[in-house]
This record gives C-alpha cells, structure tokens and sequence, in this order.
C-alpha cells in the first residue's frame, strides 16, 4: 500500500471545504484541498452571505438548531480570519425582516414569531405603521413585518477566501485546477484520489463538492432519492443612498443591502439544471417581485445578473457524515439556501469526525443514510 | 492667416461622422475626423440597426421622404462597403410587424397602411390568424399587424466601423481622442478647430456630434429651442433556436432578430440625461412589453443591457445644413431613433453642400433656423 | 437491458465532438452531444485557427499525410457550414512563412522545403531580400524564411459553433451544462452514460474530451504513457493598417493576421497543468519573440490574453479509434496543437469507422494501443 | 444677473475635485461637483496610490515641502472617511524602496538619502546584503537601496470615492454625466457654467479636470508653455504568497504589493496624448524591468492592464491658484504622478483660498502665471 502523503484530502474549494480546511488545520493535521477550477468560483461567490436562520428557516427542526450553532460562531469568525489574513468578511448584524403581503401571511409571520421567542429568540411583529417608521421607502401596501434584529449576513465571496488563506497559512497545501476523477479504495476504505495529475493518498478523504457531489453518494440512495442541483437566479443593483438598512425577506425574494449602497436580490429555484444562464423570466421576476415591496429600487442603477447551483436533498436537511459503505470517506453537502450561514459548524463538525472529538451538534438527523419518507419529501 | 491643411474637418466619429467622411473621400475631398473617444462608442453601436421607414414613422411628412430616400442607398453602400473593406453590415430584408394590442390601434395601423400604399409602400393588414402563421410563436392576444415585408435593418456597429474604414481607406485621417474645444474663426468664417492636442486648419467644418451637439448650434436657438438629448435602454438575448423572422414593433418596445439566434430589445425613452446606466424600471419594462408581445422570449438567457444617448430636437426633424450666423460650419444633428436609417443620406447631404453639388434631397425642412411652432413642440 | 435512446453519444462538444456529431448527423444517425459546460469553450475557442500542415509538422509521416487529407476538406465544409447554418468560418489561403533566425534555420528550413517539394506541396525558399519584398514590416534580422503560399487559417471559434449548429439543424441533441460522470457498460460493451442529471443509453459512445481524456482511456495506458493536459498561452493586439498579410511562424512563436487589423500571438507550451492563468513570464516571452521577428508589433494595441488546454500524448500522435478493452467506446483526441485543422477528417474517420464504412485514410498509426517506443518519447 | 445657487461649483470628480468638494463641505459650503462622466473614471482609479514623497521626488524643493505637508494628512483622513462613510482607503505604511542598479545609482541614492536625513527624513541606505535580507526575493543583481521605511499607500479609487461620499454626506451635491461647455461671466468674474443640461451660478468656480485642463488656463500661458498630458501604463498581477512586503522603485517602473496578494506595475511616460490604449510596447517594457528586480514576478499571474492620462506642467510643479485674469476663478491641475499624495493637501489649500482662510503652506511656486524659464524646461 502507498505511504499516505496527507492526513486529509478534502475535494471541493468551495465554501463548505474551505471551512473543513480551516478547522482541519487549526487541528495540526496535514491537508489536501483539491478544487477543479478556482477557490468559491461556484455557489459559494454567488451567495448573497444571508445569515437568515430566523427569516430562512420556518420550523424548530434539528435544521434550525444547527444553523443557530453555526450562526453562534461567527463574531470569533470573523476576528480570527482578519487577524490571521486581514481579509474582512464583513459582518455586520443589520436585522432582518420578513414581509407580510396579506392576511394570511400576517397569521403566518406571527405563529412563526410565537415559537420563536418561546424557543429565545429575538422575533418583533411590526405593523405597517411601525414598519414604515423603521424602513422609510417600503411599500405602503405591505401587511406588516417580523423583525428579526439580531440577524446578519457578510460578504460571501470574502468568507470563503478568508477560509482559504487562513488555511493555507495554517499548512494546508491548496490545488487549484485538479480534479478528482476516482477514488482508490481498498477493503472498503478510501486510500486516496486518482485525478488527471495523477494519483494522492491519505487517511481520509472528504467530500464538499456541493451540487456535483451526487457521483460520490451511495449508488442506490442517488438512484432513489438524489440530491439535486437547484439554481438560483440574481442581480445586484447599485445606488448613490441606500433605500434600506436591513435586509428585506418576502415569498421568493430577498434583498440585501451590502456596502456603498449596493443591493443584491434573489433569488429563484429552478431544479435539475447545472446551466448557469440566467433567464428573462428569472430576472424579471425577481425584479417585479422587488419592486412590489421596495418601489422605489425601481431608480437603481443595474448592475450585474449571475445565478450559482445549489445542492438539495429529497428532505432539504444536508448530507453530514460518513459514507455508509466506504470507512474514512466524509460527505459535506445539501446545504441548499443556507451554505454561508452552515459553513463555520459544518467546518468544525467535520473536523471533529475525523479527528474523532465529541460532536458539538448532535448529527443523527444529518447523516447519509438516514431514513426519508418518500411520501414526505419536498417538491 | 494660417494654411489650411484639410479641405473638411469632422468633428465627431458616430455614424454620422463617419458617413461625411465617406461621401467626402469619395468626392476627392482631404478630410480629418476628429473624435472625442473612439470611432462609433456611443449612440451608434447601442443602435439596433432597424430600417424602419415605415414601421417607425407615422406621418407622411419630409422626414418620410427622406428616410425612404436613404433606405434606397443601403443596397449599393453594403456592397461597397464590403468591397472596399471587406467588412459586411449584415444588410437583410426579413420585414417588420408592427403590431396592434388593441382594437384602437387596429385603427390606427390600418389608416397607416392605407396612406403607405397610396404612395406606392409595401405595407399588408395581417389578422390575428394570418399573423399567427406567419410568426407561430406571437402573442394570442394580438389583434393584428401591419407587416412591411420589404423593411430590413444592418448591424449597427458594423455600418460605423464600414464607414470609418473606407474613409480611411481613401484617404481621410482619423484621429481618435482629440476632442475639440472651440472653433477658431475670422469674420464669421470657419478656419480650424481648437484642441487640447493642438490646431488644425480647413476650408469647412463639420458637425456631427451628435446628442453633444447643442454647443455648436446658434446660442439663442439652443436657449428657446434646445436640442436634447434622449436615454435609450436596450437589451439582448440568446436562444438556441430562432423565435421570430422578422422584426416585432410594439408601443415602446421592437425586438430585433439577429445573426445567430441573438434578439435585441429596445428601447426607453429618457429626456435630458447624458447618464448612460439602465436602471431596473427601464430594463423591466422592457420586459414585460417584450413578454406581452413574444410570451416565449421569457425562456431567452440574458445576454447583456445597455444603453444610448441620442440627440432630439423640438419638432423631431434633424438639423442638416449651415450655421446660419457662422460661414463653412456644417451641422448635422437630431437624428433620434433614426439615426442608423438615415446616415447614408446624412452622408451623401452634407458632401453635396460642401462640394457645391445639387442637393437629392430638398433640406429645407431641415435647415437650422428653421421655424418651429412652440405651440405644437414634442413633448 | 434499457432501449436504447441514440445511435450514439459523443461525451464533449469541442471543434472534435461538434466535428464527429456534424458527420453522424448527415449519416443520418440520431446523436446527443454532451458538454460539461458550454459548446467550444476550452481549448477550441482559444486556437488561432492556422490550418498550418507545412509550417506546423516537420516530417513526412502518417500525421503529415492525416494532416494533408484534413486540410482537403476545409474547402467544402466551409460552403457547406454557410449553406446550412450562415455562419461564415473565415476560411481564407493567405499563405504562412516559417523564419529563419540563424543560417542553422537556413538549412534546416532548405531541408524541409526539399522533401515538401519532392511530395507535392508548394515550399518556396524566399532570402531575405524577397521576405521584405513580401513583407516589408518584417526585422532586417531575418535569414529568409520557407513560403508556403498555399496554406490558410480559419477563425476557429467560429468553426466550432458552425460544426454545432449545421449538427443540430440536422437532428443532434446538444445538452450543455451536463457532464458524464461514468460508462454504463455490460460485458465490456458500452451501453450508455451516467450524469448528475440522469442516464443516457445508445449504440456507440464516443469521447472527445481533449485534455480532459485521460480518465476514459485504458488504465494501464494511461498509467504508463499518459496523454497529458499542455496549456498554451497567447494574446490578441489590434492594429489600424495591419502589418502583414501572411502568418509568421518562428521557433515557439506565431503571429496570424485576422479581420479588421487584429493580430493573434501564440502561444508558450506549459505541460501537466490544467491551469488556465497567464504567467506574466508567458506574455513576456511571447512579445519579446514577437518583437524580434516583427518590430513594429511593439506599436500595437494590447487587446487581451488568454489561454487553452491541449492534449498531448508521449509520440505527438493523436489517438483516434475503438478503445482496445470496451466494445463501441470509441475516442478521439490526443490533438495537441493541430486540433483545428485535423478536425475535419476526425470527424469523417469517427463516423466511418461508427456506421462501418471504408476509411478514408488508414489509421493504423493512430490507435490507442499502438506501440510508443518509450526510448523515443516527445519531451 | 442671476442669483447663485451655490458658493461653489468644482469641475471635475476626480480625487482632486472630491478633496476640493470635502474640505469646502467641512467649511459650511454649499458645493455642487460638476463630473462629464463618473467619479473618479480616469487617472484617480488608474493611479497606483503610493504616497511616494521621498522616493518619488529629488529635489528639495516647493514641491518636496507641499507633498511633506500632503503626507502628515492622511492618517486623520483616514479616520474621518471610515468614521463618514465606511470606506477605508487602506493607508498601510509599508514603507519603499529605491533600488540602484548600478554604482551610478548608488552615488546618486546615497546622495538623496544625505540631504533627506539632513531635513528630518528618514531614509536608511542598504547594501545588497542588507537589501537582500529584508526583501529575499529581490534580485541579486541590485546594487543596493535607499529605504524609507515611513513611506505608505492608499487604495486610489477608496479614496476619491471616500472624498465623494463625505462630501456628499456633508451637503456637496454631485451630478455625473454632466459636461461644463464654458463659463459664464460677467466683467472678468465668473458667474457661473453653461452645460448642455442647463446653465448653473455660484459665486466661485474650481476647475479640477486633470489633463483635460489646458481650456480653462490663460490663452497665452496655454500657448507657450502649455499643461500637457502624459499617459501611464500599468498592470496587474496576482499571487498566492506575497512576495514582497514594501513597494519597490526603480527608473521606470515601481511595484506596489497590495491586499491580498496582488502586485501593481507602473508606469510608462507617453506624452501628448489622451489615448488610453495600452501598447505592446509600454506593456513588454514594464514586465522587463519589474523582472529586471523581482525576478520571480514571473511566476505571478496576470491580471488585467490599463492606463492613465496625468496632467503634466512645463516645470514640473502643479498649478494651484486663482486664474491671472478672471476673479473667483481657481485653478488646481498639474499634480503629474503625484496626485494622490497631494489631493489632501490641495482640498485644505483651494478651500482656503476661496474662503478667505490663512494658506497653511505658501502658494508663490505653484501660482498660474508664475515665471517659468524656458530654458529649463523639462523634457
């Protein structure tokens, strides 16, 4: 057998291996990251950098518990990446509010804020009145809105590059343009990774290649209930004020507003497709769905449409764990909408995997082969 | 006094500029183009390149006749152009439907119709159905259309960057980035232009700048009178397969089939701006006319949006002629959403009056201090 | 077993794969094409399109003649493409020199216009007084250069969209966004082709992944005698008379004149690198070369750089035939710097040898396992 | 006559214009910013930001004082933008490096660092050894350097846009798109500017148009000894490890280490002319010297190019001061390499003169018609 050069390959440089990267090297142990193209070339730039767990998320599941995990960790975040590679993530808590267009979103909004606070969370109904007072140029045909003040968001392209450095600064070797074809396994336990660079072995493998990883799940999982690719359409506008101080959340869209008057709206779903166009319909749609609740985005000065593919699975809880046949192989992926926000406790959670530490988060809900009831699953 | 080292200077390299200079080269004539930027970088290469006599004009006026009279100069310009140059401006005559979406306009189009066939235009009523066999993928909501089979367009940059290289090629200097400050004149009379790069002499001058007109026309007439200029937005599209054959026009909006399954969309209409950013309201609406008209063009991937300042005058005629106060200073201006049609004539005009020739077209409905009733100004 | 869907799947949609779908096509077999990402990305869209037989191959083997036999067919493809599709691929024969630097190239060159000459081709040897003649801009630094009137350029982007587009006009499914994850096969017969987004069965696969090949080729071949991934950089200049009429061709260095005064500079050789970035030392080296042979260069307009990925196998042959170990899993590539001009007869070979039609041209020489003397390899 | 709308109307958004706009805003002036296309769009976004005083200039002179007093600025600058606006300008003090190539170089840099230590400088020679130690990846060919280890950097465009947002914060209102024809005056004073957009009128009027300002200065000055322009190439490049902490310089070309890894390259010298193409030529040369010091520079990755238009005087020396012949009419132009470095002082100086304020540094060398000998002018 070939000595193992690394303790850890991690395939995949997006957001989600950038981050196991960090926590793995924070950790001493020796790290391979392998990305086919560039570092966050794919969803993970092309994310608005939400970190929505209240405006998101609509039920108190284990998805929600995580993604409040992950959201604890980021002032330290964001103070250990500047300090290691003066590369600001820029996070701000800017608050987030989830509009209500009619009655029976206001009925809702208010059963979501219930459980919210009952659960700690800080979740105030407004009304017209008081939202209006809050955001100025809102549309005066809203119903209402929860406020969700201590939500924010950062720059997700940054985010991941400060994974990255702050890796690589900490030893992790990084190899951009190399991609895994294959895994060399032996006995059921991976060895290493063939690619068209050639061949590298280590203890363990990790996989976080997002929408694509579908090829490295259980054969007979994918055939019956694969993960799937879901693009999201969106553009970003720029303006010499800002119409807006918080983020704005309604049925279908969103809109963030970011540093020197930018806003970034998204976004739409179209599953099935790996095709990064963006479509008249996708963009007029966001663009008729924004104007509805901020009129006045309407004098913005356009300035550029992408979309990013995200990876969903059949019960839209992501993939957290070992592969159920394959010893020493891990799988980060399904983070769908919420890849930003889930990244910093998908790095740590991961990195105690293989480090074999006690799981911050409990990950029974997370893992492979868990059961999904196919009467259930989402559409 | 100082010599005059060209025969003509043209200031300003549109397609305006650039068709003198041709019409010029080919009399013979020493010619310098002095533009601001480069040749053809604003209004004439966000121009969709539309022929439209008869689907854009509504009246049968001056204009009228000499837009037909320039549209009959396209067939022997392309060949020359592509003669000399081998550069080809995709000169096609794949018609124009000028569509009705009500039974009002159902009216108005076949009084159009009407009066076009009276003076020997090709112009056909299409009901619902036979416009729907014509065009499959149409609207069901239209009520019909006014189809010009003979109408064509070019490729707008092409017919500039033509015009510019065959100038070139007989013999006038091009000089890109030099704009000029002022005229340097002796009793009335033209001598040279002032520039930041130095002086330069000739017999006459030539304006043709376009939506940056207003400075070189007489004070008091841009005081009562202005010449102004016109924002419009545009955008394009991709598509695998062709949806139309020929060019849809619509109230504020035409969509352009181009080579290789491209579609154009145009245009807004903004007064009184130079600032050339699309905003979010005008590439919407664009949108939704395009939607309404074409429901299938909402499958199209976006391609890019831009968009053109163009120069308008207060009775929508153009300015060809002399400065009344100022002897060799030449103008020609106002051209609007015409300004891609009526170049060639623009051209051949201004050649004729500078050489002396006998002018194909009567210009007096054009000159420059021509009266117009502010009672019936363009709003 | 599953029906089977197609008659065949080419795996890639680059100049091969659009060639290969284009003459399936017109044998009138049901093909899907799939792309990983968009038709004529890679490297096909990064040639410069010289159909460079005489100046590109030094030595009078099966490769000259596949090449030769290639270069015959530009001619009717040209019309036929335009025919079908109207996009033009810039086919012009406007002759290619190869320099002498040194009288050492003197010779060398004579050497090789003698053995062309004695087989039919037209190699003129100019001295240096009758290369200015020519081409007046080039260095006085000059030794001559060998003249091969004859040869030609295409504009390759344009070649591989019209392969694409006369394919799917005659019945070719092209799937873009989609890429092949594994065979599906059935006692060492193809059947079809796993993706992300679902499975494909038909008769025959065919793989034209360029580069990106290695993973489909047998293991042990692969292992021992890889093809490999050489990237080639290169930049574009615009000039406003252009400089030459010819294609200069030197020792790692061509310059090819293209429409409208642009000039195309190629290209460095970076083997086993999937990376597509320009090194500031791969520009550099490519101006300073081009600047000795052509001086006035140095006065051109930068214009923008690039790179593409090429695939090379250890004795410079392409492989192109059934792979030895899968029945009907066919392959071509191993192209190298000659992909746009051998394209034309892969195409008309793979087709041949998928429908069991008689080879136009024997290609014993090119298939997979073919014996590579491991004493001899290219370096 | 007309009543003044504002005290102040500055022509041109360029960071001179910006700081001129700030420090008026900070004094209570009501200022509207007059910009023909957007802020900071030409040599203040081209600019490379070193705050280069001692490495820049070489005599002890007016121009050495004024640049001495610019620098003492920037850090409570920096505080005000960020506190404004938060935009940071990115003010590191990295220090610079003034390498020798030769032993002429030396004697020379030796001599600089005597007269700079002699006024209060610091500036420390180092010998290749000493050089090599602090920057390892210099060439081993250098000769040694002078060190200034006080000498910073700003990021250029955060800083223009940081002047415009502040000042807009502060009640500056800034119109883009908007081109100033001519002044309007009335008895040899100002009264206002006519535009193609409308006439406004302000009680002073600071023209700030960078090397677009020779129209506004006296005929006769601009006859004789005219304000010309020099265009600057410069490039970028990226990298994965930084390889030099200070930014570097040397005769012609300098090289500035900027977050994140990337390297900025300038800058050629081409005068008279407003065309911002990059040439072969101005590109090659540049790369050649920068690997003439850092050879491994050629491993970096190439990013993009571009260029610059500077203002450049007969002495050398900015003019900054009221126009000779027409009252109320300021004048700040000629800043050459040197504009970012002396915007901040040139905002504090005009804002003084035209509120009536005690000049902090004495003006007499910079004044419009100051004597320039003819004899010594450069070249």
């Amino acid at each position: 057998m070939k000595p193992k050069q690394f303790d850890a390959i991690i395939i995949g440089g997006g957001v989600m291996g950038c981050s196991i990267a960090y926590q793995l090297s924070k950790r001493k142990k020796k790290v391979l990251l392998l990305e086919k193209n560039q570092i966050g070339c794919e969803a993970s730039s092309a994310a608005a950098g939400m970190l929505g767990v209240q405006a998101e998320l609509e039920a108190h599941d284990p998805l929600f518990e995580l993604a409040k995990s992950s959201r604890a960790l980021f002032s330290s975040l964001a103070s250990e990446i500047k300090a290691l590679t003066h590369i600001d993530i820029e996070l701000i808590h800017n608050g987030q509010l989830k509009m209500a267009q009619n009655e029976e979103q206001v009925e809702s909004l208010k059963a979501i804020g219930d459980w919210q606070r009952s659960i700690g969370e800080e979740a105030i109904w407004l009304d017209r009145e008081a939202l209006l007072n809050l955001e100025p140029c809102l549309s005066e045909n809203l119903h209402g809105a929860l406020y969700f003040p201590k939500e924010g968001q950062v720059y997700a392209p940054n985010l991941t590059q400060g994974f990255a450095k702050a890796s690589a600064l900490l030893g992790t070797k990084i190899r951009e343009y190399c991609e895994v074809q294959s895994l060399i396994l032996s006995h059921h336990t991976v060895q290493g990774v063939r690619t068209l660079l050639g061949d590298f072995y280590a203890e363990t493998i990790i996989v976080a290649t997002g929408a694509w990883s579908g090829q490295w799940l259980p054969q007979e999982l994918q055939q019956k209930q694969p993960l799937y690719p879901v693009k999201g359409e969106a553009f970003s506008l720029t303006t010499h004020a800002p119409f807006i101080k918080r983020t704005l959340f309604t049925k279908g869209c969103y809109i963030v507003p970011k540093r020197g008057g930018q806003l970034l709206v998204g976004a739409t779903m179209h599953a099935h497709t790996f095709d990064k166009s963006v479509s008249l319909q996708g963009l007029s749609s966001l663009m008729n769905k924004a104007k509805e609740i901020l009129p006045i985005i309407e004098t913005a000065t356009m300035d550029r449409f992408w979309s990013g593919i995200r990876p969903m699975t059949q019960d839209g809880f992501p993939y957290l764990g070992e592969h159920p046949d394959i010893d020493r192989l891990f799988i980060a992926t399904g983070h769908y909408r919420n890849g930003i926000l889930l990244s910093p406790i998908t790095g740590q959670l991961i990195a105690e995997m293989v480090t074999d530490q006690r799981l911050s988060v409990p990950l029974n809900d997370f893992r492979i082969n868990r059961h999904i009831d196919t009467q259930e699953v989402l559409t």
